[in-house]
This record gives C-alpha cells, structure tokens and sequence, in this order.
C-alpha cells in the first residue's frame, strides 16, 4: 500500500494511524451535528474526500516537530472540512456529476445544498479555530481560502486559451492547490510552536503540491481509469490548459502545433480516437517523460527542505509521501 | 429621509456618518486589492448592497456603549463583507438576474465569479477580525454564518410546501436574518467591551431583524414596486411560504383557503390577475393589518430591550431604526 492511499495500518504512516482515527471521528460528529440536508452533504463528502492527505501532512509535521497534544487534531479536522467546502463548489463550478466515480452532492442533492453546506464547512472550520484558540492558523488557513478562490477564477479565465505559459500555469497551481498544502504544513509548524521551521514546512508543502498538480495533470493526460476512477482527457474537454498540453504546444513543430490547437479546439466534442491522437503526438515529443521529471524537481526540493527537521518517523514519513506522490498512478 | 435609507447627512444617523464613511473606504479598499473578475464582482455588490444596515447597527451600538476608537469600523467592513457573501450565494441558488432593479452579480459575470467572489469575502472577512484581534466577534460572525446557511436549506425544504406554521416560518427568519442582525449588535457590544449588555444588545437586534423580515415579506405582497424596485408576488410565485399566506391560509374559511391553496400552487405560472386575487382575498381577511401588528410587536421589543442602554445619540438612532424599519415601504 502506497503512503497516499489510507489508511495505512503498518506503512509510513502507522505513527500517526490513532490520530488520523480522532481526526475522521471528529468529521463524523461535525456532520451529525448539521440539520438534515447539510448533515447528509457533509457526510457523503467527507467519506467521498478520500485520500485525507491534508490532515496527514498538519500532523505529521506537527508530530515530527515534537507537539504532543490534541491541537493538531482540530487543526487537521479544520483543513479537512475546507478541503471538503472548496469541493462542493468546484462541483457546483464545473457542474461536475461524478467525483472519482462517486456521484457529486451537487448531481444528488442540487446546487443549494451544495453551495450552502460548502460554507457551512468553511464558517465552522473557522470556527473550531477560534474555539481551540488557534487563532495563527485561523489566519494562515483563511488566507488559504482565500488564494485558492483567486486561482479558481484566474483558471476559469484561462479556460479555452492555448496561450498560457509555464509560469502562469504554476502560478494558478500554487495558488489552486500548492498553497493549501503549504498552509497544512505550516499549520502543523504553528501548533508545534516552531516559528523557527514554519518557512520550511511552508516550502515543503508548496513543492509538494506543485509535484502534485503536476502529476494530477499528467493522469489526466494519461493515467489508467481503472487505476485513477476517472476517465482521461477531462481537462482537454473542458478546454483548461495544463502541462502536458502547454509544454507540448510549447515546442512542438509548426504542424504538429496546428493539430493540437486544433484538436483542443474541440473541447467536449473531442471522441475518444481524437483524443488517442493527442497522447500519441505527446508521447512522440516525450512529454510524459518532460512532465514527470518536472514532478520529481519539485518533490526532490520538498524534500530538501525537511534536512532542517529532526530525525523523526513522521519526517520519514514527509519524505515517503514526497516520494511517492511523484510517482502515483491515482 | 428614513433611518435605513443612508447615507443621511442630518436623521439620526448623522452621529455615525464619518464612521460610515470609513467604512466605505475599507470596503473600496478590500475590492481594490482583489484579482481582475473578484475586483469587479465585490465592488459591484458593495455598490449594490444599499443600506448598510448591518454596519450601523454594529456601529451604534459600540459607540453607543462608549467604545471611541477604531476597531467597530473593521467589524463593520466584516460583517457588510459577509453580508455581501451571502447577497451573492443566494443569488446564484436562486438563480436571481436582478436584486432590487439592478442585475447580479451572478447574471453579469457567472456563478463561478459569484461563488468564488463569495467564498473570497467570507474568508478574508474572518480573516480581518483575526488580524485585528477580534477574535471573540470572529466566533460571533462565524457562527451567524452558519445559522444563516442553515436556515436557507431549511427553507428551501419548505418550497412548495403549505402547511408551514408560524413557529417554523419564524424559526426560519431568525436564522436567515435576524440572527445576524442580532450578532451584529452584540459585536458592537463586544467592541466596547461591555459584556454585561452583550445579551441585550443580541435581543434588540434579534427582534429587529425578525421585524424587518416580517415586513419584507409583507412588502412582497403588498408593497409600491416603485418605491421598493422589486415586483410584487415573486415569493408565491417562487412557492416560499411566508407570512401573509401562512396566516391567511390558519385562518382563512375552508372556500378561500382551497382557493389560496389551488392558487399558490401555480407557482412561477401565477398571472397578474390571479395575484391581485390573492391580494384581494388577503386584504379582504384583515392580513396586512394582521403581519403590521406583528412586526410592530417585535419591533417594539427591540426597543424595549434597549432601556439598560445609556442615553446617547446612538442609542436614540437605534430607536428611530427600529420605529422606522417596522414601517418601511422598501
């Protein structure tokens, strides 16, 4: 079992395993504490959340960085719940109907619901902040939210542009997703008290999280739907620009640059044996190869950034997870 | 001019209009900072949002209880922040294109810039009460927050449905409106550090709201679209049980009521004529007079529960707002 998929009960994680159960009983009595309809909604996102890398990352840098007490509890629980917020409305967003093959709250019980138990989640985790007297991370996760509402919508106005660049794709992934994970990290640096190493879990969860998007969006491209529990080539239909495409429009010879523009053009009428047109000129131009080494570059430098941090399992595990992150197939 | 009609250059609130203005300009200001599209979209509702009542209320009663220096502006910029989140939530949910004669946000720019601009000002509303170490009005706000999305989802469960009561439809209101009125005013009382009338100042604001929504709801059968720039009927056309129908139909002999039920549930399909019918049937059952008297009532306990409060300007312009708020026509 891979350190991203939990819960792991002997892999790098078995350190935190007792934390990670507190951390989803702790989602479960939010949800039961909601009225009916948000009670439901919460509930079914938190099981359909998944993986629980947020509350991995804050308590295992919490830990690694010697805290001992419950504050990291409710600060995972909190990351966890706006995780929660931010895919309720993406759903509503993008007017998604399945998640990972899981049917959307907003597809079963419509926007309202959607919309509404999203800032439940997002005023309650604030609130559980206040109540815990974790004021700091209130703060830093606030500002979180924040940024990735921002990359939300700098993303929606990239939709069908071919034009956008390297950077510009990076900076809407920082602030998509990098940050969030960057502010998990250091959240976990805030209640271990270590202002000290604060900046360091910060860069770690930032590399991390590019690394992350960037494979995202490479199985996008070309992971095994079996594997991933979606099926491929959602981004190119949704006419997003990310970095398979990008690099490869980047680069590639007069023609074969015209087919992708054109082919991407498409959007959600692009059949499947266009889209195996797509990922044959990709893999002709040995894009996969460019992107996963991109992936590494960044997961290498997460990792770089832990030498700071005392010799711990939990770091050990900060570093599996880095490692293997990079080269998930789901 | 009326008391919730601002800005006012000399009616009751001119005791606070500096603090208005400043507030305005923090308001200017958080939109200016945004990125392109949340730019626009907070400005717009800022602009939009009119009256600015929860701001004044927040701010009379902390100057009211003797707070002098600036910390009610930030909570008043917050709470308007917050307000403005919900303005723009409910739209997309409603899927409103005018509020009050003028186009939404969510009609302008789309429900993605409308729930993500949401999401924005909810956060760093919060988000600026932990920076300016309010973080006991931050909890206050926050769980309003939640009430607030709370009760939408409750009365979107009672769409479409007529035997709704009294005591629910007030349940709903205190949730969807009065409670924030009500933390306003106790956020006021938290500036000014005056716990003792911390409950009372809650209880002024939780019977003014319930006031206030009374009177909406009435104005919504019975108000001067020119004066209030909405059309009239559009709860019963939208199937929201609301005051006037709930009491008309407990009331109402067994004929008319099966005549109010058969013409209710029309919905969006209610002609004009058919709406002055129910107008008719209602005005002939003495209902204005009936949703008048209670809105009054509650509007008197308002001000009833301002008699521990010192005898200020301010607390003289929070009973000019609660005798004039019962007897707005818009």
């Amino acid at each position: 079992m891979s350190a991203s998929q939990l819960p792991s009960g002997n892999g790098p994680l078995a350190c935190i395993e007792k934390d990670l159960q507190a951390v989803e009983e702790l989602l479960d009595r939010q949800a039961a504490s909601e009225v009916p309809v948000a009670s439901d909604v919460c509930r079914h996102v938190h099981r359909a959340g998944g993986k629980r890398l947020r509350p991995t990352l804050l308590i295992l840098t919490a830990r690694a960085l010697g805290c001992r007490d419950d504050s990291p509890l409710w600060a995972a629980a909190a990351v966890e719940m706006i995780h929660a917020a931010t895919l309720l409305h993406d759903d509503v967003v993008d007017g998604a109907t399945k998640r990972r093959g899981t049917e959307t709250a907003a597809a079963i019980w419509g926007p309202t619901a959607a919309i509404m138990s999203g800032d439940i989640l997002l005023a309650r985790s604030l609130a559980i902040l206040v109540e815990r007297s974790l004021s700091e991370v209130l703060h830093r996760l606030a500002g979180t939210a924040t940024t990735m509402c921002r990359a939300e919508l700098m993303q929606s106005l990239h939709r069908g542009r071919l034009d956008v660049d390297l950077d510009t794709y990076l900076e809407v992934i920082r602030g998509k997703t990098a940050d969030f994970l960057a502010a998990c990290c250091e959240s976990g640096a805030i209640v271990a008290e270590r202002p000290d190493l604060q900046p360091a879990a910060a860069r770690y969860g930032l590399n991390l999280g590019i690394a992350f998007q960037i494979t995202d969006d490479l199985l996008d491209y070309f992971g095994d739907p079996l594997v991933t529990g979606k099926p491929v080539g959602a981004d190119l239909r949704e006419r997003k620009p990310t970095i398979p495409l990008i690099l490869a429009l980047g680069s590639a010879p007069p023609e074969e640059a015209d087919r992708l523009e054109s082919l991407s053009s498409l959007g959600p009428k692009l059949t499947a044996a266009q889209f195996a047109e797509v990922q044959s000129i990709l893999i002709r131009m040995g894009i996969p190869e460019r992107v996963s080494g991109l992936a590494d570059h960044y997961a290498n430098q997460a990792v770089r950034e832990l030498t700071a941090f005392p010799d711990t399992p939990e770091t050990a595990a900060l570093v599996a997870i880095a490692a293997d992150l990079a080269h998930r197939r789901a």
